[in-house]
């Protein structure tokens, strides 16, 4: 039984379908996401450019500003902000006890098609680099979308011969973009049926690529080389398949890879971080299972 | 007609009527109210103290760093905080182009009786004064109990012989703590009866000191001597009543005072800013009024 504050995700996402099936009902704003979240407290934010990408720092008070969680927000490409995730991020900081950087990628239809929000986030993760923070203290971080860009970013910096990060945290990442999981079909998710997503990823990769093209598809990727993954997922969420397939393929390809899949919850349950036992939870798993990877 | 966002006010004050009335039925926490404002943007957010008091700094990107509000969170001596009101005293601060310190004062149940958060207000402008910012170039800043906070904290200071500060603004003040006003009975005001507010001032004040006393009881203190009061009031809030007897008798006292109400609005309207036309006017007045009062 999720707990009652998690309910508070279902009613998001209820509200989410209300507003994408009927906009002028008045219903919630794009900014509305962020309301699930308590505030972590004693985190700090500040809005800087992370190679010429807007972005947020949250530091938390006394972390090692030399460990860094480069973190991708989701949004499925065309919402969510560093201001919806920055308490998210910010409790997986302070819970983590290092710097996190929320790079604020392009969104569609300003802009963010495929591959500017992986070319954003090369760029932040250079500027990090550049700053002089070392690869092996640089965790990715992603949710739904930003759970797809904390891998494909990863790939883009092997193929651009760049050290990797140590690690990846993957927060119901949207793993593959043809949304062709048994998931969709078993799950009381409110929201994300098979056709939203498909319609969510081909407005994303627009008519030149197809939605199971190894470049963007995660479960037909090269992921040889790809730092160890954490991957988390609601056993009740319409990607739980997107999750279960990533953990498979990893490993395979030969990557350290990790999936807790937590009963009865839903998509990015982890927003409810500071109200919720399940994403407390979760993000306290998170911080445990990378921080020995920092180096902490 | 008010805006349909200035209505999530309304719908906010309704669900907080039934978390008084029905504690278990696991209506919004104290932080929603926070939620009923948009997020400012390039405004940075630190935690800090002033005076041994835990503040947090709200810092817009440009601003003149040697101006400063002081803001003094509502929330009627029992809730509300550095959180709830960061957006809309960064809103503000953004607005005027300053920097915005708020303190943190401790609430009831945890040690915040009278005169607790007057000391600790004042212990805040006693941090400013000394980090060598200048009494005119401070404006303090308060909604409700915070609106309050403002103007007892100049009489503290008068009483200490500190300067007084250059300006306050006043945000629905609770200015008569005996709640006698006519507009408790013609309001609709969902949550703000004559009897809550009272037994909000009494749990604040104790047995020892009266509701008409004037060392609290903002309509019969001496403010003679207090700085230049810009007070802005809900045409339908309970409180309205309060700001009119508030701006009669200052003036009586020789402040400049200025009263603004808006047709048709509700209690601390203004947390709606960003998102409705109501309270983002009212900010803009609000920054027009103080910004030569602070010589910007």
């Amino acid at each position: 039984m999720p707990s009652k504050q998690s309910e508070a995700v279902r009613k998001h996402w209820e509200a989410a379908r209300l507003a994408v099936t009927q906009p002028d009902a008045g219903g919630p704003d794009d900014e509305s996401w962020g309301d699930l979240t308590a505030e972590p407290r004693e985190v700090d934010y500040l809005e800087t450019e992370a190679g010429g990408v807007p972005a947020m720092w949250a530091v938390p008070k006394g972390c090692r500003p030399d460990r860094v969680l480069l973190c991708l927000h989701g949004g499925g490409f065309v919402s969510g902000s560093i201001y919806t995730h920055r308490k998210l991020f910010g409790h997986l900081a302070k819970a983590v006890g290092a710097r996190a950087l929320l790079p604020g990628y392009r969104l569609l239809p300003e802009g963010g098609c495929y591959p500017v929000p992986v070319d954003e986030a090369e760029a932040a993760y250079r500027s990090l680099l550049g700053q002089g923070v070392a690869a092996e203290h640089i965790a990715f971080a992603g949710d739904s979308a930003g759970g797809w860009l904390a891998v494909t970013a990863q790939l883009r910096a092997r193929e651009q011969g760049l050290p990797g990060p140590a690690a990846a945290l993957l927060l119901s990442p949207f793993a593959d973009l043809e949304a062709s999981g048994e998931s969709f079909e078993t799950s009381t998710d409110p929201l994300f049926t098979r056709e939203f997503c498909r319609m969510l990823a081909h407005g994303f990769l627009g008519e030149s690529i197809g939605l199971s093209d190894p470049r963007v598809n995660l479960l037909y990727a090269d992921l040889s080389g790809v730092s160890p993954l954490y991957i988390q997922a609601g056993g009740d969420e319409a990607l739980l398949d997107d999750a279960r397939g990533l953990e498979e393929h990893a490993r395979k390809d030969g990557v350290d890879v990790r999936l807790d899949v937590f009963p009865g919850m839903l998509h990015t349950f982890q927003m409810a971080a500071g109200r919720a036992p399940e994403a407390d939870d979760a993000i306290r798993r998170l911080a445990d299972w990378v921080r020995p990877r920092l180096g902490l």
